[in-house]
């Protein structure tokens, strides 16, 4: 690669930021709060910065109509970023005389390309809009359930390249983002992230692994810097998605493990995408020469559910 | 409902059909066929109708970004039309400080929303293209699994509306559909199946079942009759999805269980998407008065697998 | 049956005996309490009443050798009274070379022959032993978990079979089974109760089910009236199992559900072994004249696992 | 470690013995065979060595009534020998009022302790007694599941500690055991091994993986070389177990994988026990003075299955 950096070089040297402190987050989940806007019985968060128009325009700017997979196959190996594979058994094979299978999958974590169900992480005991955590219980999600996301997300998706923007083959485990990144890509690529838009963040995560093997993702996984966090809030982002878990990790923020995960979706009611793989559109992209597409999201229906597993598809 | 018919009332009255013999059924294996028709070593079948120019024009076409779930909830529930539920469970709770679950689904059968791998009907020991039949084995099918759909399908849905065509307000378990009733949708709703179209085909199967309670599905399921066949491959839809399962229950077809099955998934190559939720489609599109709108169907993307649980959203 | 009974028939006619009330029931929490009894650290329960030596004693009174079953299959297809049935897959076939495969079982409920570990039931708010219910999490049962079974339970099993008693076939859902009824049990066998004994009492839930087809348990279980926990309790009494769940249902104790499951495995430290099949064992033991012998359960080592499915073996 | 050997010492220095050929193991499936001993229709194998006598004659050698577990704990954690996992989740935990779970196993490999159906193995084509392997199909094992064990296997349990008779810690990966050493085993602890014993082999397994980690079990495993199985013939043996899987791995026998599996189950019906753990029953023997004891085996009654997780209890 061409930069000789260690972990999280741009706190040391470059940009010379300092990171967050936790009062610095603390204070987010006010500033970027959007409890109460759409209603104190909203179930949808951001989703509602997709209306049916947003839709529909995005829709509307297909070109070629080449479809193109975010999704990592279901990760049924084990490994150090993998600690519960997905089952998967074959119930009829040739001997029955038809092919039928079974899968069994826990879709959090750091392997499955899954949606978060905003009713995943807490807050202070509560769950974005303001709903107690305690609604969660081993009977389900009482609020906030993945089963909210029946009609999809279909809207404009935009591809962030940031080992592109950086002139890299892969961020570094660690290695944070920043939104002069995403201001960087904007004005490479000509879009500008907007109200209803599903922002898709490529660290190159899975290079880095074809490279390197395996690792523990708790060990460095490049994500996005908590001062991304208003960047998002002002954008109107509706959905935010990555190929690691958008988060940086170990998080650069003192007792605050994964200030992504916890004012996205808590305060602001963003959905997100993880483990999502965009080596295929990144390379479709740049064939194309547009970094903006129809995103289409079908989360399974899964009552109370708090994620499901996806496999979004991109639209040329 | 309006009228008062048993069984597969259309054989005997009214259009006075004959059902399909078996041997009529068998000839079709040949008259039908896609085998080849893109290769020796297609793995797509009629979803190769779905060019991307296809999809262009699909998206191309949205009018109100209105987005609609075709599933039904991932069935939970056992009864006589379910008999392996899905396993849903809670793995993180208010206690544990984060919300997290595990579910385990075995998509085929009578009500788990699904698409069909081609891999999963044989015929004479061969699979879709001629390939072998014991390709399918424990270890998952080295051939036509549903991994192969990981770019989606993003097509032109048509819903053919077949108790609005008759004026009831649904099928009765074992009534037959005919390409009559395709047609006379398509004159109705002056829209024509064409090639690459996912053509949906509601019975109205959940609003009987809401009315009567479950029952067991093979002992009458509305569906196409086998006379259909020829019109599907003529038409050369992409993919076949229906509320029920697409066959009539129990066949007419004497020795043939489920026609539409073996003949649409084996020898022409069309994907099936069983028991799908029309009820909440068939009202948007009365209310906006077309019938057709863009489909996107996301397949997980389980390697070798024979099935996907899915959730087909239409754009209209 | 030779009797014409309804539903709780014993409390009505014939003993005239009232129900024990909710308060009554309360007090028995501290009249029957053996918290403390071996230790504030105690996982064990009345277990602890199995000493080596008695132990030793079961082995030694074994006389013919003759092993009986007290299990029933794993429960794999659906029913009234199997709503989560066990999930059971051949993972490896003919084709592949070998015979493997995978099942998944929630053990409690009323279907699948099973242990309760201690930390299965709570009273307001605490397990046996005054452990907190809080250590009960989506990570496991912190307390009480039925891996502290490992070693296993050998020890004197009595059959108390109450059809044999009363003269019916079985006893009729709902039927309440009554201190008198062990102790006639006693009489006719000459068999004595005793400390570190596991108690079975059969009331013919198989052979009714067998009749009169499945149904919904909440509705109507035979089993122990609230009134024999005291002789369970005077008798040292170390597991107590059943076909059914011991509880009578419903309840004939107003508020308390199941009065047998909440004393006896919270006060009393005494595992529950639900869902037994004693209809071979009753069959074994009036032909060998004896109707004690040594019972072996062995639990699977499930960490912080609230149950074990078990296959416990009588030896003649 | 005493003794300063590389993989498989014995067949290079000491003994100075040469591995058996792929043809000499071929005719052990005559030599050995036990099909049709007992019957054309015989679904138990060697356990028909267990007779009623010989189990009540094990319950009498009982003395102190002391238990020891003889399984690891189910493996939930992924590893180099646990690729499949057990998944464990709590389905009911303080918040729902009630401790509940789920558990779902793998049972084959080398991570589960497990007793193994004589449906497991197959050699050209056929399974014990002769059956066609044909009958092991994706909807279960049609001869010789594990259901046939339902009234469990209760007879002598003898321990061979091969660590202790070699002086060692323990075995080293791929050192194989020979039938001096069981019968060293014998000529030190004074038991010969008898019609219907249940032999248990120790080699010392986890107390290597507790100092040297874990490996791929594939590269390297200690177990009984196939000039055991003559003697496990001559000797009657009912059962075989070991805390790893009996076989030596990598094999020495040139095209043959594991001649204890195959031929102890092919051919003499004799079930094995797989990834035990006898440190702990080591040390009680050790104890006691003696090396034998009564075993308890109990598996859970699963249909058609191929193995069952087990807990064997050895009373001492």
């Amino acid at each position: 690669m061409a930069h000789s950096s260690g972990r999280m070089p741009r706190y040391c040297t470059g940009v010379a930021r300092q990171p967050m402190t936790a009062d610095e987050v603390q204070r987010l989940h006010q500033q970027l709060s959007n409890w109460g806007r759409w209603g104190p019985e909203d179930q949808l968060g951001a989703l509602n910065f997709i209306t049916a128009e947003v839709t529909a325009a995005a829709a509307s700017r297909v070109l070629s109509g080449r479809t193109v997979s975010c999704a990592r196959p279901l990760p049924t190996q084990p490994g150090p970023d993998n600690p519960m594979p997905v089952v998967h058994h074959m119930t009829g094979t040739a001997t029955e005389g038809y092919g039928a299978d079974y899968f069994a999958v826990a879709p959090h974590g750091y392997s499955t390309s899954h949606i978060d169900a905003l009713c995943h992480i807490f807050h202070e005991g509560l769950i974005y809009n303001g709903y107690g955590a305690e609604t969660v219980t081993a009977h389900g999600a009482g609020k906030l359930g993945i089963h909210h996301l029946r009609s999809g997300i279909i809207t404009r998706g935009v591809l962030v390249d940031v080992p592109s923007i950086r002139g890299v083959e892969a961020l570094e485990p660690g290695e944070p983002i920043f939104p002069e990144d995403l201001e960087a890509a904007e004005r490479a690529t000509g879009v500008t992230v907007q109200t209803g838009d599903a922002l898709l963040v490529r660290t190159g995560r899975w290079r880095w692994r074809e490279t390197h093997g395996p690792w523990v993702p708790s060990e460095g996984m490049s994500g996005l810097d908590a001062s991304c966090l208003a960047w998002l809030f002002e954008r109107e982002v509706a959905v935010l998605g990555s190929d690691g878990v958008s988060d940086v990790m170990p998080s650069p923020v003192d007792t605050v493990p994964m200030p992504i995960h916890t004012v996205a979706i808590v305060a602001m009611g963003i959905h997100l995408l993880d483990n999502l793989d965009f080596d295929e559109l990144s390379a479709a992209c740049t064939t194309a020469g547009r970094w903006s597409f129809l995103l289409a999201v079908a989360p399974l229906v899964l009552n109370q559910g708090t994620a499901s597993p996806v496999n979004p598809i991109a639209v040329l």
